[in-house]
């Protein structure tokens, strides 16, 4: 299966499936937590690309801070399908992202920019066509709290680790962190949990209990297996 | 009054309303702090059920987390009307309900779901009948952070205490308790509150001013005795 | 520059503008954090008039609490394009405004109420013409958590400083404090700042690289020297 | 009874019996949290000062920050057995106190000083005699978080609202505020109570049980008489 | 191994040498979070009794937090060697033990108390013989914040699940949970780690270098021999 | 002036007046917050080397975590007179440095190790020679919230970002950063502050007003430069 697929596939699930398969083999700490979409509703798949930024301090700032900086060239990196993941420590006292970077990722066909920090131009880069999970609106420069400093190192986000090359996708439950050995393999299975969970909701819609029903038991396993056949 | 009576009469008036009767009463300790509803606008009635997490622990959920375990027998247990309150400690690092099991609460009737933990399958669960108010978003399964324990039990969920067969009510500015002994006398003071402020807003948006309207003082009594001679 | 001119530009540009202008000008610590619109995408500019509460104590309540009392006082007294500032602490276990006084001040004609506390009847406030930011929904009433205090005296809001007669501008991204010496160079500043975005962000759609664009270099200068001759 | 005896009396009993006897007269919210003697053991109770400082702002801190501020007049006028209460809003990012200051209010025989931010030269102060309850050390001068504004005003101190004239008290336990109108039936109170309280751990201490000795019931009441005539 | 085997046994180990041994055995979350001894230095270890408070609730303090209560109740039936486990949810807004009821406990021969609430008369309490691990001191009894509920049920505390009969230890490093059927493997694994961590400090201490000495590796494992031989 | 003069020189004058001197030169965001010392009265000062923490992640802990990983590199590195500065993202639920490997570190020479992570085995480190700065007492090991990751890198420690090579110094009062180019200047200048700071103390211990003397005005700068010529 090559990237492309497994992009495509990892969006046809929920994140909240990915994560009940990743925790079978035995991965908890694979949240991205305290991050929300822009535009809820907003959904991706994509590899990491990463930028971490440093607590600001005057002189690193004037070192680091100007011109064509971390911020800009890791946005002026991008590839098609990317996600960029900044590390901010969960410091939401700026922005980390704008509406002009937002969308020059955007135009670069990246599939997402994740940061724990704060968005600048939030009504802007709603509307954008990438989406944008963050840690909350919020109007200041970048400098304010932070200094950009170094692209496509391991980071720290909302709390998981992230390491460049590391797929994530994100729904309105959360950013999930999904280890490129095990991408296909919880692809497959997460599709397979779905279509058991889409059988269980219609018997629930349609007045079952869930004893039995939710995990699927012997007795609804063969209901499902029928229901496979005439589906 | 029976109780359908007092439910349909709670989701007449507001949240707000109700809390400050309970606090003429001297009942300030009545909120479910930090939840929110699943879809902006939702509101609710009903009789508390409760279902208590503890924190996880791998021992312990090893012998209580899988199966029919108690989060789902306090869903299936749920009746017409009924309200399920769940403590999760304020803990929003996993989910405590998702769509099934949220659905199947809609079928058997309940009134809502509140819960101080997380909620999976958010953008599924905003689009069910039934009201979930909760945390936060979060992908990951129960066990991550809790082992489902007790159900009919007195818990603790936003910071309140809740008992089985409390009256609960939520709205978009939170969820409130209502102790039973106390809810007709408290219903029918926020009905004539809520008269009463109608009379002011028609006023103010008239262009009167609040001293000696709000509340209403003398003259403005008079004249809202008139109104409601009038309406 | 009358006051009303500045109130009409400072509304035309963006929070976030403004606050890269003050960032310009040595001022960073002029941001209201953690409050937020009751109805996403309001705006507002105006002048602040203050109000202040203390932490709740019994017996001050008994004195202060009832009547006509500080915060009626200030809704009362506001007038035309002006803002109340509320000092809550960013205690948000109460209300600090609910829709009767939020609809006075709007008949009033005052621009906007910015408090870091709760806001009681979020759902009615969102829907009045006037904008209220504030630290999130609750159902309690005002003396659950404070005593109304005083008026037009200088408060701390959302980690901020702001007094009597400052500017405020408020829209998605937060609420900026602007201090009255400044408020016209910072505006001319942000003015020509949008339109030097709103040329970046035409290149950045059409394909350019950010590298000398933003921020605009020589090349990219002369370009939107011309772009603005013919503009 | 003189401001002295009530002063000196104060220090006899225990903050946590204070606040038992506040509580039976329905004041809940009279203690400054978060707040820690800069040396263990320390206790005091005196007359209210007070110093409120505002978040830092860079042009409001070029007006009122420097030379003869408000911090230093605070600190310049106080007088025997008062204590000087700085709101600093809990904020620790910085010291709002030091040991120049604080040795020159132990000169002036000021009786203590409570802020809820931080403190200078901890390891010195430690060693003055005059005891000093704050939020945590930190290294940094007051200007790096907060303007120094104002004196003898009502302020906002670990949560509880203090006035000029109150009366406070301090011990491990933390610090409690006393309305004047109160402090003498107060304290009487508690020097009674701290006398049942003796005559009860005596009791327990040589074995006997609670129920019916804490509080006293009217069997143990009977030889609480008993031992008080005795001792 | 007798109980009080077990229980001596445990105190001549370090809670951190326990906890490592849990981890090793797939246990992580079994760490009391955020309490700490009233006296530096104190240590204990017994088997849990429990103790559950509900948040502040006014109808219900009125039935259950006067006389011979829930708390009162707790006290009184502790007996020879165990540890008092208290859920306050990490509360610290009030005292949730002072010092007549932790000396009575003492007397009864109970082994600590833990709360993960606040602690009222810190200072003598920390003179007493019996360790108390709390969350923080305050002045405040109970009701302020509590309602006595129920005894001998799972409670939450610190971030842990404690069952009734669940032994727990403690030092400074933190308190600990242990379920019984792991309590003696745990112990005996922990005497023999602590043994080989004072070969590896003495060679530590001796200039050695820490690969291959701590893990102890082939080549220092057969020196350990050796030492043990010796020793 | 050698490195070994600096890092004494830099033992002599507190963190408060480093701090002050740093700020006089524009630096206000060198404080490492939240960490205390395992034993209070230690100080230090030394040159940075840096140890960074992942978030745990059970894959990557695979691979990194066991043998001789990074947090035993790191510290087996350590040379004479410097501070191992750890990035633990504030993460207190595990601890990040134990008794061996701090003995380890000691007998290395290095001069102090600061962690905003855990402590383990706090009882017996606060009785080693080397200063331990840490954010709490922990008895987990690193493990349960921690990959070790890299050694040398720039690091963000209690919100402050540290580089290799920065000189750190630390008090009660907490851990400062100083950039290499600046410690010269800064600690003269220190030097020169303490001695006036002396003057002062006397003349306030002596009874003089602080106007005009603290900070050194005219006059009392006269009496300074005499009392210089005396002492």
């Amino acid at each position: 299966m090559a990237d492309d697929d497994v992009r495509t596939g990892l969006t046809t699930v929920s994140v909240a499936t990915l994560s009940a398969q990743l925790r079978q083999r035995g991965l908890n700490n694979v949240t991205v937590d305290g991050v929300y979409p822009a535009k809820p509703g907003a959904r991706f798949a994509g590899r990491a690309r990463t930028l971490r930024y440093l607590p600001h301090r005057e002189d690193l700032f004037a070192e680091r801070g100007g011109g064509f900086n971390a911020q800009k060239r890791a946005i002026e990196s991008l590839g098609d399908g990317e996600v960029l993941v900044m590390e901010a420590r969960g410091e939401r006292g700026s922005g980390t992202i704008g509406d002009i970077l937002a969308k020059r990722a955007e135009v670069l066909g990246a599939a997402a920019i994740v940061t724990d920090g704060g968005l600048r131009d939030a009504a802007v880069v709603a509307e954008l066509g990438i989406p944008v999970f963050h840690g909350g609106a919020h109007p200041a420069v970048l400098g304010r709290r932070h200094v950009p400093w170094d692209i496509d190192v391991p980071v720290a986000c909302g709390g998981a680790a992230v390491l460049p090359g590391d797929w994530l996708a994100g729904d309105d439950d959360g950013v999930l962190v999904i280890p490129p050995s095990l991408v296909r393999e919880v692809l497959d299975a997460a599709i397979e949990q779905e279509r058991q969970e889409r059988f269980i909701a219609e018997q629930v819609a349609a007045g079952a209990g869930i004893e039995g029903l939710y995990p699927l038991g012997p007795t609804w396993r063969n209901r499902y297996d029928e229901w496979l056949t005439n589906n």
